[in-house]
């Protein structure tokens, strides 16, 4: 008989639940007003995430896009450009937020697994020709939409040397970098130490409900404190949310390696299948491509119906994504669920 | 001896922390991801002030400020304006945000004590000879610059009544409408009634740690909460927060009650010093003038040494905001430390 | 018999039709491709303008609005404010461009005649307490809405010296500066010397077709050619523009002098109507102020179907503006008409 | 002996000067103020040229890019996309405006010689999965940065009943439509038909000095009139430049075939160069590859001391652009002479 429950959700990293523990932190949190500079849970917080990802300074804001968006308006003027994968998180899952804040266009580099220095200095270049300035240069690690890919460390060093060589400032969105950093072994001030500035998110992996923060130097952190108010960011006790975020530091970074595993596991008892063709994962998202032009939601559907959450990753795409609500005996299910419906 | 804490904060009703009932409120809050509208807590909260205010429908973001500029968002168009007094927070405390986000001008009516029909119409008259649509007229309630004054329903209703004639929306900042409500007896649905959306603040007087809502027709909350995930506001499991705010509307709202009369007492009390002009509270702020254009950060510095926190809420003014940490005796010793040293 | 035409217009200083003379001086023009810097007529207009307005260089633009928008664009950042008489031109007659294209809130200072230091320092106080940032002081000179009054010289030099003691910007609106400079006799650089930058245009009383220049400092104004050409302003053979204000600079300034007069007898001859209140004129225009809420159009009317065109200048205003296109016996059909449809 | 001018232009069609007879026809232009409707030139042009490309309505302004922009303006909301090629004039060469002005985002399609159908519909499918809703689909014909090549009229027609089909609006950036026309032979009205807005360029091919359309229905069109004084785009006695508009109209389309001629002529007199590869022009440009990543102002620089001016198309492309003031002699002449320099 199945004992696992009778809806597993592997919608997003995103739909977990904060766990017994770091409830009783948030219970417990010490705040203030952080307006004012007054809530110690936040200040411990974004010191701590500074520390780690070493660099001068964090702040805490609600969303991993506002994070991204306080990055793009405290690095580019109107008018520039931010230089991106096609299907950078930034591009596509953002609302054009850049251009209807900032005023900025993304310009599209490389392909979905990344781009080269090459492909950004042959960008660089046209600039002579008259081509918007790209004052940011934007990476993702891991890559979200591309199945929570890793972008290589030396790849990521080359484009930020290249970046500053021309003056530019670059980005890193680090929504999934605990990922990273698990996956790879290499300590988080290393992954981050080719950006200016970093987003990392609290809410995803790390199993908080919500918060995430933007990291990089005093001045930058300064200045996105500002900018902050303007888009509606400046929560007041905000101290219960990054109780959570301080707790999860402590506690849920090493079990990312779990997730990991289970995405791989979710991906070997799965590929067999003919209806798609199943991505080897590199983090906690397995990645099934369908035939281009087929709707995802046809199978989406009948997994819904047994009780398996998920989505789209793209219109032909659909993905699986493992997080601290799933367990083994979870993945098992989904196989077994998985195989009996799309067989 | 005095038995009050060293420390007594009046600078802004949004200081008070959480009360250990609300905090295991949040602790026991049932939660889901509110981006994928799962979260049990986040839709009742919405859907208890909706009706609270007679609106159809609510939106749970991180602040007040998001609110307002999803109401303006929502209902202008880039070129067009609002027309609010000029000292109303959308224009001088949201840094911009209306233009930089929205692309709309702020044209200023009346007097820091509101605005009249007249005034609307004259300014919607002056179309005719190309000034920008006003498409969104824009109330406060209470005043918060100008010290928690509230905004005749009288008033509220004939405004309502003349932009609606003209074919304009009308927003309400409703950050301190629980204040108003609790004031003047009038029911929450009667102030919200003229308008077309309504901001209203948890975080404020009602005392949890962050959020707001943004309350109007199914329609206008429709785009908002897709606009809201561009402006960076979209949260995970927001209920650990709505959990409060439910917390809030059962146990907070009556004691407002409290927080006037207190604040009626600290006018009292400190009316006659010579140093300032009271200006007698409505609600839950005592504001003080000094002569124009002397600092009243001098004033300020003293109180605080003397253990009362408090801002400048003008270049020339003194604002002392009572709230739920705020008890009888706090308020006696802020009237004793002041005398004292402001004397 | 009535020898003067038909119809008279007085609608605004830019119906005025180019002169015959200045019409070859057009077709005689050298031009080149102004976008790549070849055409030598703009090239020697704005040599000529910016240094009889004692500024290091200047740009030709389409229209005193996008002058006055690149003066906003390139002095201010997104979420900052300019400040400004409520009826300024950029306030209430530029269709909210501050903000739709730069992001900035206009501030209300002073009255429709103007601002003092003491309305500046006033507003620049308050930011301290958290109100944004007034990048820009932007005065206008003469006043359009005011009915072409002028700005002091000495009000504009305590202005200029107050902005710039807090670092902020000084822009003057000199759409019709070179009336106040006919009608002072003030130096246009003595005019200019408080303000950094300054637009003039070549369209209203000096007759050209069309242009107007923004005047500034060479870094000001080689960042407003980058921004012209975003802006859509960056036309090609400019030349053929440029060279109406070659002449206009040579033929037509002192003859403002032959306006202010006949602006006057307008004044003088229609003072004693008793439909309205007529403004005695300080350069080309007349007002006529109807009582509060009266709606101007029912005057315009019969005074159209007179012959005589002229529009509200607010919606219980008329304004009657002399041009190069109006000689004396105009003014008195004017004055016959209006007085006989009038009475 | 060389009888040809010392200096030969061929930068770009915009270079071009007017002729005598435009000279002549714009100094008898008659002229009126634009902004109040009142210039029988202007209105004349924008009459003649929306027959021509089979839509209710034209709007004549200063450039292009101003065209393009109100196109933009007019048909998306803040937070949309427009889609079109990674290359076209709208993503590379207006300083991002589009996103600077009216914040939306321009998503790339297909390569820089155009999309078809299936491109878009791919890009449109993603937004069930939440990408930016892309509310117009963009085209350029001919493509300027691909060297003058066209768009096929079928795959056109396509793309516009597809965007159709979904609800989406359709521009063509036709600022050289009329080089497609007389390369193709297809009347104006049969190009312009798939798109529910047009740019046209008076100020390219057609070498008038200055000035550009828009063209689409009179909704389009009523509400860009009212945006392009926002743009600071609606100049006075606007009809001093259209009324080289009508005259390019009557005498400058059919010689367009000249142009186009004399380019295929510098493709095959330059092609045998080593030093390049030479593309086929199609209408009135010849593009000269180079290996990539090599710096081609290394090739334009002894071409400009040889008295032959041009520009890098891209960083390692040179464009050679034929207009107006260019003839036979004058084509054999740079043939001559970047043989001596580059062989």
């Amino acid at each position: 008989m199945d004992q696992t429950p009778a809806i597993i959700d592997l919608r997003s990293d995103t739909v977990s639940k904060p766990t017994p523990a770091m409830r009783e932190a948030m219970a417990r949190a010490e705040v203030g007003d952080d307006c004012y500079g007054d809530d110690p849970s936040v200040i411990a917080l974004e010191a701590q995430v500074a520390e780690r990802l070493g660099k001068a300074a964090a702040l805490f804001v609600p969303t991993g896009t506002m994070a991204n968006q306080l990055a793009v308006s405290g690095q580019t003027r109107p008018g520039e450009a931010i230089g991106c994968v096609a299907e950078a998180h930034v591009q596509v899952h953002e609302d054009a937020a850049h251009a209807r804040i900032s005023g900025v266009q993304a310009c599209s580099l490389g392909n979905r697994r990344g781009f080269e220095p090459a492909d950004l200095e042959a960008r660089i270049r046209e600039e002579s020709c008259g081509w918007p300035r790209l004052s940011l240069a934007w990476m993702e690690n891991t890559l979200g939409l591309a199945g929570g890919r890793l972008w290589p460390l030396e790849s990521m060093t080359a484009i930020g040397e290249l970046a500053h060589r021309h003056g530019r400032r670059v980005h890193l969105d680090g929504a999934r970098l605990w990922n990273a950093h698990v996956a790879t072994g290499v300590p988080l001030a290393e992954l981050a130490g080719p950006a200016d500035s970093v987003t990392v998110c609290m809410s995803k992996g790390l199993g908080c409900p919500a918060g995430s923060l933007l990291v990089g130097d005093a001045e930058l952190i300064a200045g996105a404190r500002g900018t902050r108010h303007a888009f509606g960011g400046s929560m007041r006790q905000a101290g219960v949310l990054a109780a959570a975020g301080l707790h999860a530091l402590e506690h849920h970074i090493d079990r990312l390696a779990d997730d990991h595993r289970r995405a791989r596991r979710l991906w070997d008892g799965l590929r067999a299948l003919d209806c798609w063709r199943a991505v080897e994962p590199e983090t906690n998202m397995a990645i099934f491509e369908l035939e281009a032009g087929r709707d995802a939601e046809q199978l989406c559907a009948p997994l819904r119906e047994a009780g398996v959450l998920c989505y789209p990753n793209k219109y032909s795409e659909i993905r699986l994504v493992v997080h601290l609500g799933i367990d083994d005996a979870a993945v098992e299910a989904v196989i077994e669920r998985a195989r009996r419906v799309l067989a």
